[in-house]
């Protein structure tokens, strides 16, 4: 039984999920590099071995580490080097394939004097999402800093890599196509650029909005989704998912019920849900949708039901009249998370719809 | 060495926060009841014992009950009774001294039928944070929940608790004061008109920024503020604290410069920092704020320089020509969080100036 704030997963649309975007890897006939900054599992994982993946992404050398003892044998660091951890990185560069991210040519100075092994380098790109990476007009600096990749010892240039999370600002297919022809169009001028010099060069892109929703993918080698493994409130605002391939949502047992204000205080705050905001279309500041609660999983949305305020530990659900009538304390109630990463990052397991523990690592 | 995101904690600063508080409630002479949630910490909270701190409050069971393992045994769950974990409650109550939060006859019917052992009953007052409990001017109602928990047994009625959570919408001790007077005057009104009734009844009252800032807690006989163990930005921006006083700061690794943005790049994100922002005097939103980096602690903050961006793992700092100019790759950055709860909430453990590791309990 439920009795406290508990992440709730449905196998069969997580594993529908992963099936899918499977599916669409191998019709580009490329590779499919999931994040597992999402889900942060083990047993997870193996579902996406079932599919036949074999190389994965993840944001930290923790978290690298953590699946390289899970067996996981070709690993993307999908962030920029952290040279203090160096140590680490040349355990896990002694034992597997390992793929790191560089954007100057200053940290390929610190890695030749203290990488011990072999490992394999992507140059971040910036293609729009304005946080890591080289702009893509800099030729010149990517030149040098391949260059530089190209003459230290243990370092193999494998490619670009770059991350539209910019698609995260679209809403609906259109605007998301746009942000892909776009993102798409800088990668491949690149590897024109550069291909001349490295014929073996390849392109690496992978945000959950154009993963999900493009379908071309022929120009690049490989794509790392993450979220789409289980979506959220906040993939469906973009255009990401359909509601029914949402596969996770907080369970909250309800402490008070204030009628007169139409308000509902669940046990379920910003240390279960992280403090993730989605904004509708009237201007409403939501925390979380709630959604129909039906045996051990959930229905529909429940129009005008949500999360209106998070502290520490509580919750304010905003409710309509109809809803809070049926509504009594004890009662469990059901809510689609804004952003499954950071929602999941706050629990060490995930119950599944046949109240089945999943275990979740926490860094 | 630190390699990644770390909390730092400066015992010194904590300790005296600790002191001031436990020296103003015996100026009062009123009990000091400090909310654990936000240090989580057995190590911490033997410095309140230091103090004669012998009574404690928590938000959750789970928080009760590993704090009574550590021998802490007068708890007070300052959240609403979640009856799903009635069995919790009742292990709790057989063994230490349970304090518990109502608002309504339903849940007090409940625990009727359902709790074993005796706990203290407070019910709980919105003072002004409109978030959970009975409006003080709605005393029929009142007295209806205090007439069933004098009627229902293993349940003593204790007195009144409230939280002024309002007061965070502050700025400066003039509109703290008002504020104070405020929720003050409410509770006084309830003690006069249930005294006679109820002769030991007691008034509970708990944020940090009336706590830090008033003098005058006569007319209440507890109070329980929390976050002032360790302060933070947003507790500076309200005018709760000095800047001397805040005794937590996070060390990030710098993974990338972007001196054409004036932007660094850090190794700590949303999973590092939580995503609580304030807003500063120029409207710019801020999710954390850039101190010099002074040895193993920190020095003043550095104007204009801040986080403007969170992502899972990135940080975005936001920098001056001047101060971008003597950062490298390799460096650490510390930055004083927005809200040391949720912050904190995301660590494992604290290090101190003295490199020495203080465990953290994570539920």
């Amino acid at each position: 039984m439920l009795t406290k704030p508990t992440l709730l997963l449905d196998v069969n649309k997580c594993k529908a999920n992963i099936k899918k975007m499977a599916e669409k890897a191998r019709l580009n006939n490329i590779v499919f590099r999931p994040h597992f900054k999402t889900h942060q599992s083990h047993e997870i994982s193996q579902w996406f071995r079932d599919e036949g993946v074999n190389k994965i992404t993840v944001s930290s050398v923790e978290m690298a580490s953590y699946f390289a003892q899970k067996d996981w044998e070709d690993i993307t660091i999908a962030f920029p080097v952290n040279i203090l951890e160096i140590e680490k990185i040349n355990e896990l560069a002694a034992s597997i394939r390992l793929n790191i991210l560089v954007e100057s040519v200053e940290i390929i100075e610190m890695l030749a004097k203290k990488l011990l092994s072999e490992v394999n380098v992507f140059i971040k790109i910036n293609i729009g999402n304005n946080r890591a990476g080289i702009e893509p007009q800099n030729t010149d600096l990517i030149f040098q800093v391949a260059a530089k990749i190209d003459e230290t010892q243990n370092l193999n240039f494998k490619g670009f890599l770059g991350h539209a999370g910019n698609s995260y600002a679209c809403r609906g297919k259109q605007e998301i196509a746009k942000v892909h022809q776009e993102s798409i169009k800088k990668m491949v001028h690149l590897k024109k650029f550069f291909i001349e010099q490295y014929p073996n060069l390849i392109l690496s892109i992978g945000d959950t909005p154009t993963c999900t929703t493009m379908n071309d993918f022929s120009m690049v080698d490989e794509f790392r989704p993450g979220v789409f493994v289980f979506h959220d409130s906040m993939q469906l605002q973009i255009g990401s998912c359909s509601f029914d391939e949402i596969a996770v949502a907080m369970a909250c047992p309800v402490v008070a019920i204030h009628k007169d204000k139409n308000e509902i205080l669940i046990y379920g705050g910003s240390v279960h849900f992280a403090s993730d905001r989605l904004i509708d279309q009237n201007g409403t500041i939501i925390f979380g949708k709630v959604v129909e609660n039906i045996g051990r999983g959930w229905g529909n949305i429940v129009e005008h039901v949500y999360i209106k305020k998070l502290s520490q530990e509580h919750g304010i659900i905003k409710a309509t009249p109809e809803f809070i009538e049926n509504v009594y304390v004890g009662d469990i109630i059901k809510i689609i998370p804004i952003h499954a990463c950071t929602t999941a990052n706050l629990h060490d397991s995930y119950v599944t719809l046949k109240n089945e523990k999943i275990d979740r690592f926490r860094f």
